[in-house]
């Protein structure tokens, strides 16, 4: 039987509008965005990730699928469009942020910690423990590009694996780490067509964390296994490795290694490098030029991440257990506190937006994210969220070492 | 007569086609893009607007539209999205670079220099020679805020308005600039319920540019009228202003306003200042804390362009006619010219990509910009370009004065 004549244009209507849509996704007029005032903050209890805006100081949305995002890093693509996401059970997640998707993810070792991107955006690496090397991927598929173990001859003559802490991007497409039982510092060079590994081995014992200068020239790392820091100024490899600040770490008594301060905890800030003490209720402020010790801050706890205000006027300290419900301000140039803030219980992070003018801190277990004006310490937000821990925004996309 | 039994499926299909693609953007799967890895270069002659691909290193497209483009410069929304040009002819014009159109346009003054961004990116300023003055604009829709005349008293007791120079912004939403007859320098603060301005009186002879350091708590100004500049510290601002490097401008032969050195050409690195000698073929070099003079490095020709590669360990210098078919690499370390380029003829700016892998070079009368390798020299790209003379990226957004 002939179908009825209406039925006929109806479904070749209904067939001719799936094929426009097919090809056609719909795009309402602010669906384009800049990504330079994005953000992301690490929600460890949901697995997830809240992609933020600090313009308009909300959440947009949230990821999930990220795994074990109990220690989790964040670098950021050379476009600010992607977050690469390192999680400690060794997943390495590329997040759009324009899509609010994960775009890529490789499970790339049994258990991780940390990761950077190089200088011209190619590339992403990520510091293994297990087993202990540097895995270097295609930023833009996440194919692997280099597979480096963290190799060392131990007292016996016997090659080992070493855990890989403290990497980070440094000029000239380069990647610095170190190796925590072999007491090593590696400079690996992808700038070239091959990988080129120059090691500085003896540096000092059980380097567990380090950081790089804003310039990507210093690379300092924190020692677990005796006081002091090693320093590789990377203008003159040639020079090796030497021991700066050599009572740091001295403190009325020896702290675990998970509770020695970490090293993103410092700043350089107006010629002066600020410091956490260790096992003392102290900020150090250290010349930037020799090293030498000038002054001590007291403060209301075990600082942990000392931040500097990007015109460098004020730092922003939180601290461990069982103080972590305050946030101290201290102005740059008196050394004096002149803020004690509470933004709620287990202070984990804060982030400045890039000019400065707003901080963002996470509170993990008041699951809030508050945001302040840092002229006024107004509270201006707060948001939602579930034990909120780390805060990343995309302008350290173009900040060599974030 | 009904219509045929065929002709009218696709009747309807065609209208219900229609009707889809009506409501419906096609977006292919690369509409949406990251704003991280662009900038623009200003093309005089043809008063266009380049938009560039720093990754890609290509030129994606150009907007025309943007009247005298002779004198313009750029600065970035907060959000990385959007780039105001300011031109000569007083345009305020808002470039939106991911639609590569102009998104609002404002004829606001007869004639014009500059202008800034607020730190929370709500506010545009510009500096006006006619009239005299400072207009505030909202960042978003470029509704006017706020006019402020450049208002002072001439030696007859008169009121006068005088062109606006060297306007920043600078940290706590405020602006800075200077009045060129009158020789003062306001600080404009838009912090506050109502716009308050404080006038800084008797700063030295006709102020023609400034700058802030990347801090933004010192403001520079340039004296036309004599030797030294003003510097008014913004952490202090009762101390007053005062006058530093008391012998600079102190050249062979006076030169005309036009011809003096512009305070953009100045940068920070390691720890200095280094600045365009003025009427001298010489780099100089002066200790950014106590502003001493420590150092003359001797360049190829009178240097413009003095910029500092974003590690600090390279500066690139070009030069004024008739050598300004050259630029120089100086190593901040020894102080010394480690190589000599030739990217083409009118050398006009220099812009390095956000963590300084690359610089790109514009050269107006080769109508060229070259794209150089920072570490090897090696002249990566080169693309056409029709006189070009400021390129900016668009890590600007992202730092205080730029």
């Amino acid at each position: 039987m002939m179908s009825h004549p209406l039925r006929m244009p109806l479904r070749a209507a209904a067939l001719a509008a799936l094929v426009s849509l097919a090809g056609c996704q719909a795009s309402p007029p602010d669906a384009l965005r800049g990504t330079g005032d994005l953000g992301v903050v690490v929600e460890r209890a949901t697995g997830s990730l809240a992609l933020v805006d600090t313009g308009d100081r909300a959440i947009l949305e949230r990821i999930e699928g990220l795994g074990d995002l109990s220690h989790a890093s964040v670098k950021f693509s050379r476009d600010a469009r992607y977050a690469f996401v390192f999680g400690r059970d060794g997943g390495l997640t590329k997040v759009d942020l324009l899509r609010g998707e994960i775009a890529a993810r490789v499970m790339q070792s049994g258990n991780s910690i940390g990761g950077a991107v190089s200088q011209d955006g190619s590339l992403v690496a990520v510091a293994n423990y297990e087993p202990g090397g540097v895995r270097v991927f295609d930023s833009e598929t996440l194919a692997p590009v280099a597979d480096i173990p963290a190799t060392w001859e131990d007292a016996r003559g016997r090659r080992q694996r070493a855990k890989v802490v403290g990497l980070v991007d440094a000029p000239g497409n380069r990647f610095v780490y170190s190796l925590f039982e072999a007491g090593e510092i590696h400079l690996l060079d992808m700038s070239g067509a091959t990988p080129a590994v120059t090691r500085f081995p003896d540096i000092g014992a059980q380097p567990y964390d380090a950081l790089i200068d804003p310039t990507g020239r210093y690379y300092l790392a924190g020692l677990f296994g005796e006081d002091g820091l090693a320093l590789l100024d990377l203008w003159h490899p040639e020079a090796g490795v030497r021991r700066i600040l050599p009572d740091y770490g001295r403190g009325e008594r020896r702290l675990p290694v998970y509770k020695m301060p970490h090293l993103e905890g410092w700043t350089l800030a107006g010629g002066r490098a600020w410091l956490p003490a260790v096992g003392r209720h102290e900020v150090l402020v250290a010349d930037a030029d020799d090293w030498s010790l000038v002054d001590r801050v007291p403060v209301h706890g075990q600082p942990i991440f000392v931040m500097s205000r990007p015109d460098e006027r004020q730092l922003w300290v939180n601290f461990a257990h069982p103080d972590n419900d305050v946030v101290q301000v201290i102005d740059t140039e008196t050394r004096e506190v002149v803020r004690t803030l509470s933004p709620g219980e287990a202070v984990l992070h804060m982030e400045f937006t890039p000019r400065g003018e707003h901080v963002w801190v996470s509170a993990r277990d008041s699951d809030r994210i508050t945001v302040y004006d840092t002229h006024t310490f107004e509270a201006l937000a707060e948001l939602d969220s579930e034990s909120p821990s780390g805060i990343f925004f995309t302008d350290r996309a173009h900040r060599i070492g974030l």
